[in-house]
C-alpha cells in the first residue's frame, strides 16, 4: 500500500534541506510556510489569491470546524479544501490546543479532552481516536495526532506526565486511523527539558507516522530555550520524513529552524500582525500606523512584487488602516504572506545552491536593522 | 476653452439614453453606477478589482477626506484617484450632506455649513466656495455643488427656502471654480413638491454646469413620490448634459430611473447590503445567512461570472458570514458590484438595440419573484 504522502529531498546544505511533499492534493515544495486558516479561511484572503502567490498548502483548525459548520457538512461538500475553494493541500491540527485554550469548562484525562463549545456551550469530547476520525471526516491531507501542548512554565514532573500522555494518545490515534490517503503526523513534547524532549522524540519516532512535529514551543518560553529545544528535536527526527515546527515564527526564527533541518511551519504572525498594521519587508518590520508614513508615496517594500506593493502607497495604506478599512487588513495580509512565501522560495534556492548560511544571515540582518522608513 | 468633460449620446430608447462621458481620467460608458468609496476606498474592495470588473468611475466623500487624511495630503500625493490607486475617474460630493448628518454641532446659514469633525471635534466651515475649492484640491474629475439636502418630511415653505439657498450656493460655487479640468454639477432640490422641483430645476439649469443632479430623493419619502419627482426632474434637465440621480437605489429603481433619462447613479446598497449578508442575483435578493443555504454547493448566482461565483459556494459563504470572516464581506461586495456593473452594461446594450423596456421589465420581474433558494 502506498503511503498517503511521498516526501523526497532534492538538496541539503548543512542540516537544512529542500525537497517536496506530494499529497492527494498536489505537491508542496519544502521548506514551506503554511498560512493559518483557522475557520477554513485565511483571514482577509481569498483562496485563489493564496494559490496565485504560489501557496500550495494551508492550515485549518479542526476544533473551529468541529463547532462550526461541523465535520459532516464539510465532508458532504467535498472536504475542507474543496469547501474553502482552495485547490491545494490542507493540514488540520487535532483540535486539542484550541479545546484547551478557547473552550469553556475543559478537563483532560486519559481518554481525552472534554470541553464545551465556545459558541453554544455544547458538550464535546475529543479523544485520541475521535481527533483522528474528525480530521478524516474533514478530509485534510495531513492530520495531526491529539497531543497535550505542555504549557510554559511547567515542572519537570508535569512536563514528563504530559509527554507520556501525548505518546499514549499518539499510539491510539495511529491505530484508529482508517484513511489511506490522509497522512498522520506525531508530535514531540517535553517542555524546555532536553532529557524530556529526547524521551518524547524516541517515543514518537518509534511509531510509524508519516511525519513528525515539534510542539509546545513558542508558548512563552525564552527564545534561546525555544531554539535549543527545536534544534535538539530536529536532530533526532528521522531524515526521511517531513519535520514540522508548530507555531513558529518570525522570519529570523524560520531561517534558524530551516538551518536546524525543519521543513514545515505555521504561524499567525504574518496574518495577525497585518490586521494590526504590521508589515514584514526586506529591510525589517514596519508599523503602517506611524506618522512617518503619512505622506510616503512609496510601496510598503520597494523590492516586493506583490499586488499591494504594485498598486498602493504607504500613505494610502496608513489612511486605510487609521480609517478601519477592510482593504488595510487585506493589503497587509497579502503582502506579509507574499513575503513569507518568498522567504521560503529563497531558502529553497539557497539550499539548492549551498548558500543557505549567507541567505539566513541576510534575513536576520534585515530584521536586526529595525524600522528606518527607508 | 474645452469643457472639463465631454458628454455624447450614441443611442436613445424612449427617454432612456446611452453614451459616454470623457473625463481627464478616461471615458465612462453611461448609464453608469458609481460604487461609493466614502473614505477613498470602496469598502472591502481593492482598486484593481474595481477596474477589472469594468468600473471606470467611483464616488468619494469630500467630507470624510477633509477630516482625514486632509485635502492637502491627497493633493500632494497626486489627487484622490492616484491616492487610492484607481486609474479611472472619481466623483466627489460636496461634503454638505455628511456635514449635516455626521458632524457634531452643525449649523447652517447663508454663508454655508459650520460643524465639528466627528473625529476630533475640530471646527470646520464649508461654504459654497470652499466646497468647490476643497474638491479642486482633492482632484476629483466631477465635483458637486454645495447644496442643502432638504430632509423628508419638510413643509412647502421649508422646502422652498431650502431650494432657494441651494440655488444661491450653486451660483456662488460656479463662480468660485478655478479648475479647467474638473467638471462641476449643480443639484436640483425641492422635496416632494412638483412645483418646487420645477422651480429648482429652472434655477439650476439656468447656470452653466457641466451636468445636473437630482438630490434630496431616497431620503425617506414614499417610493411613488420619489419616482414622480425623479421623472419630473429628468424631463426638465437639458439633454446634452449628464443627469445624475443621487443616492438611488435598488436594481428596480435603477432601471426605472434609466427609463426616465438619468445617466448616473450612486448608492451604498450593493456594498452595505453585502456586509450584512445580502446578495443581488438574477433571480432576486438573497440573504446568505439563511439556513436554506447551509449545504448549498451552488454559487451565489449560477448565471454570474464574477470571481466569487466562480470559486465559492453558498454554503461556504454562509459559513464565512456566520464566522465573521472578512472574506464574506469581500465576496458579497465583489459579487454585488459585479451585478450592478452587469446591470448597467445590460441597460446600455438594451438601449442601443431599442429593447430597453423589455430589459427593464425582466429586471423588475427578477426582484419581484422573491427569495426561493433556486
Amino acid at each position: 500500500m502506498a503511503a498517503p504522502i511521498q516526501f523526497s529531498l532534492s538538496a541539503t546544505d548543512g542540516m537544512a534541506r529542500t525537497g517536496q511533499i506530494v499529497t492527494a492534493h498536489g505537491a508542496i515544495a519544502t521548506p514551506v510556510f503554511m498560512p493559518v486558516g483557522t475557520r477554513a479561511a485565511v483571514k482577509a484572503m481569498a483562496p485563489d489569491e493564496l494559490w496565485a502567490m504560489g501557496l500550495r498548502i494551508v492550515l485549518a483548525n479542526a476544533y473551529h470546524l468541529l463547532v462550526r459548520p461541523g465535520p459532516e457538512l464539510i465532508h458532504e461538500l467535498g472536504g475542507v479544501g474543496r469547501f474553502m475553494g482552495f485547490p491545494g493541500a490542507v493540514l488540520t491540527d487535532s483540535g486539542g490546543f484550541q479545546a484547551m485554550s478557547l473552550a469553556k469548562l475543559n478537563s483532560i484525562d486519559e481518554s481525552g479532552i472534554r470541553f464545551r463549545s465556545h459558541l453554544d456551550g455544547a458538550a464535546i469530547t475529543l479523544t485520541a481516536e475521535s481527533a483522528v476520525s474528525l480530521q478524516e471526516t474533514l478530509g485534510s491531507d495531513i492530520m495531526m495526532s491529539l497531543d497535550e501542548c505542555t504549557p510554559y512554565p511547567a515542572t519537570h514532573e508535569r512536563a514528563r506526565a504530559s509527554l507520556e500522555l501525548t505518546a499514549r494518545w499518539a499510539e491510539r490515534g495511529l491505530r484508529a486511523r482508517v484513511s489511506t490517503t490522509q497522512a498522520l503526523f506525531g508530535i514531540v513534547q517535553g517542555g524546555i527539558y532536553a532529557d524530556l524532549r529526547k524521551t518524547s522524540a524516541a517515543q514518537i519516532t518509534a511509531l510509524e507516522f508519516d511525519g513528525y512535529a515539534a510542539g509546545g514551543l513558542s508558548v512563552g518560553e525564552p527564545k534561546p530555550a525555544m531554539y535549543e529545544m527545536a534544534a535538539l528535536v530536529a536532530a533526532t527526527l528521522p531524515a526521511d520524513r517531513p519535520r514540522y515546527l508548530m507555531g513558529v515564527g518570525t522570519p529570523a526564527d524560520l531561517v534558524a529552524a530551516i538551518g536546524m533541518g525543519f521543513d514545515m511551519f505555521d504561524c499567525v504572525l504574518p496574518t495577525r500582525n497585518a490586521r494590526n498594521g504590521g508589515a514584514f519587508t526586506s529591510t525589517g518590520a514596519r508599523s503602517i500606523k506611524k506618522a512617518l508614513y503619512a505622506r510616503d508615496d512609496r510601496p510598503l517594500d520597494p523590492g516586493c512584487g506583490c499586488r499591494p506593493c504594485r498598486t498602493l502607497s504607504r500613505a494610502y495604506l496608513r489612511h486605510l488602516f487609521l480609517s478601519g478599512e477592510i482593504l488595510a487588513a487585506r493589503a497587509l495580509t497579502e503582502h506579509n504572506l507574499h513575503f513569507y512565501a518568498r522567504l521560503m522560495q529563497g531558502a529553497q534556492a539557497a539550499i539548492a545552491s549551498r548558500t543557505f548560511n549567507a541567505y539566513a544571515n541576510s534575513i536576520k540582518a534585515g530584521f536586526a536593522a529595525g524600522e528606518t522608513g527607508g
